[in-house]
């Protein structure tokens, strides 16, 4: 093994960062009547869009509801008891995947020589791993949003191939899930956040060998 | 809808925040010696675990490799190209799902009354609920390990009942990937990340509609 020099900084987040993140943010139902700029959403992908994937594929793709009307119509295939909260939020996004991300492969893993055609010929293949990096990105995209002081709520309880008849149309992307965002009440609000349901502690959900 | 009182103070990260998350981290395949502590890990899932998850149901599971002689049983399961790097790094986690996960829905959704009993009958949506909410989770936990001042090297290339048969004997967990995690060498270090591969810009995988 090489020996390697000891970084002498280490930069990490301090207690108050993580909490916007992990221990203080709740999935948030509902908004403050706050508007949210697309453009906070560009910034968002800007940074989420580093994170690692298999591959480095990036299969996640968004849109970003702006137009009143298209997010109704959107509104019409998510399941029932998501409907309302939808159509109050300040801004929805659809999460979805491209199945057809092996055509990025030049650009995005230039050193795998011929993976783009390899690659057509699998579509079973390329759209079991664009649906977990999607999700693997979904982990990044939330905390991104978090980071940029976004309250998000996401559900998968929806009918995605109507989605799809809305929003995907002319590019083929195949829809994973709505995340809605905004600003979260004040705690002390009457109207925020139910009260937090449990986490498995460390010993339930590891073992250390 | 009810009228919401606007939050004057909206915590956000600042942007070298947002780099150790995002764009200056970098996949690390090889590490300082310095040595990870297994209790930082701990610390690192107590954030983690508060992240969102379907129906809260928090499938994700880690052993944390501390023992030498264990990890190297564990590294003759993981794919040719890994093995190396695995051995040699500080730290290795092994990440997995818990296919049982509704044995734990009485403490996590409490007012899903009789859905432990439910998710008992059907295995099939257990794991496929398992493994989509666990790629999630494994989002989280990267960012999670980065937020503590880790640098991580995530693969996917191994032989996943190999490692089962080493780590998850005797609690039926399913292996999906492993973590080597560490500090990563000064970037001026020749022995440093690669130069980084390309990212997609916002207009190639989103849309305002």
């Amino acid at each position: 093994m090489t020996e390697i020099e000891t970084r002498t900084t280490v930069p990490a987040l301090d207690q108050d960062a993580r909490a916007v993140l992990f221990s203080e943010a709740h999935t948030t139902n509902t908004f403050t009547s706050e508007p949210v700029d697309p453009d906070l959403v560009r910034r968002v992908y800007e940074d989420v869009r580093w994170a690692p994937t298999s591959m480095n594929i990036q299969p996640l793709r968004m849109t970003v509801l702006a137009d009143r009307e298209i997010r109704e119509e959107v509104v019409t295939h998510v399941w029932e008891a998501n409907r309302a909260k939808t159509s109050a939020a300040p801004l929805s996004l659809v999460v979805a995947y491209d199945p057809d991300w092996h055509e990025h492969l030049p650009h995005l893993a230039p050193h795998r020589t011929g993976a783009r055609e390899t690659f057509a010929d699998h579509p079973d293949r390329r759209e079991a791993m664009a649906r977990q990096n999607t999700w693997l990105q979904l982990g990044y995209l939330i905390l991104g949003l978090r980071a940029h002081g976004l309250h998000v709520g996401p559900m998968v309880g929806l009918d995605a191939a109507g989605v799809d008849s809305v929003v995907h149309r002319e590019n083929g992307w195949r829809t994973l899930c709505v995340v809605n965002v905004g600003h979260a009440p004040d705690p002390e609000d009457p109207a925020a956040q139910r009260p937090r349901a449990g986490r498995l502690e460390f010993d339930q959900a590891c073992q250390v060998l």
